[in-house]
């Protein structure tokens, strides 16, 4: 498999966690986002969005959106699973996937920061608020779960977990101060132990600028 | 089981659609968005992110965010089948509830237009660009798949189509030429001959307004 992607895109970074923990072999393939290589007609072409990550599978299909991407690899490489098998909790890490995936990352996404910055808005200001209003809620879900094990939801990484790290290294760029977030923080370190999350850090990939 | 939601709010839209796929009984009880009621301390000790929709199950247990909501019901009330059961055609669909879910929704969400109006930035346009970019990679992959039936990917409706009818509605509100979206608008009127798309729809909410 290929994956197209960014070092510090945080829904490359989500995929990368997943490729990780299901041990999946991959060659990572950089798309410079500063170059504005995504909406080369080539990058087009493998996801209308303009965006990364993109999945290559061997046969040559293209799979796009983070989320899309790891629920194919969680059906086709099932162990170690990445949701929670019954209804309500599933439900309970979709809630706190879907806080960061739809209720904060969008709103911070580079492009999206600079279109609004040339309008005059303070970028910086608007993805802290974000960020910010995001973990909160993501803090008391997590709080909620807390006894149930040392990730957000239990002692094993869920997807909720492939989230969290990109999310807070994002709010750290924004200055957030995550001291208001001891549980969020607390989780992060269960998963920096792995290596799976450990690897698919930034700055561990080939594309990193220092 | 009651839900939380309001009339224009499309991710209450769509979970409204999900009850209805699945013959669901539920009490609707109306959030007022305009009055801020989403954000008062009853609304937020039920859903920590202060929205709509949030489904109360008859033991009291709150779930938030549509498409947690929405793998809830699909998980505990299995017929009809929401998703597709290959991994690839799954996969196909989550790209486009992706592309509504993260890539356009948040964009145009009315609390993030009115910050941004605040700080002199053209609402209506903002929330034009969104809807255009992420409708027009919709109707790419929604062409691609269109072969397959009648509903974005295949005869019957899965969360795609859930995502659908909402999305084009604020398209329309925006002032999007939906005439660039051929494929688009005509899996709408698919779904809009299904009751439960029909009586899903803002104007035949308690709380909708003329």
């Amino acid at each position: 498999m290929k994956l197209y992607g960014y070092w510090r895109s945080s829904s490359s970074w989500r995929v990368r966690i997943a490729l990780g923990l299901k041990g999946a072999a991959y060659d990572y393939l950089a798309v410079n986002l500063l170059q504005a290589e995504q909406r080369t007609d080539d990058h087009v072409a493998r996801n209308p969005m303009g965006r990364v990550p993109v999945l290559e599978l061997d046969d040559g299909t293209h799979l796009r959106e983070s989320l899309a991407i790891i629920d194919y690899l969680d059906a086709t490489q099932p162990e170690p699973p990445l949701w929670p098998e019954l209804p309500l909790e599933r439900a309970r890490v979709m809630e706190m996937v879907q806080i960061v995936n739809s209720g904060i990352q969008p709103l911070q996404n580079l492009s999206i920061l600079l279109h609004l910055e040339a309008q005059g808005v303070d970028r910086k200001a608007f993805g802290a608020r974000y960020n910010q209003g995001g973990l909160q809620a993501l803090e008391a879900l997590a709080q909620a779960a807390a006894s149930r094990g040392r990730f957000l939801y239990g002692n094993r990484p869920t997807v909720a977990d492939i989230c969290l790290p990109p999310q807070l290294y994002s709010a750290r760029r924004f200055d957030v101060d995550l001291t208001a977030f001891p549980r969020l923080v607390e989780v992060e370190a269960s998963c920096a132990e792995l290596p799976a999350f450990a690897e698919a850090h930034p700055d561990r990939q080939p594309d990193a600028v220092r």
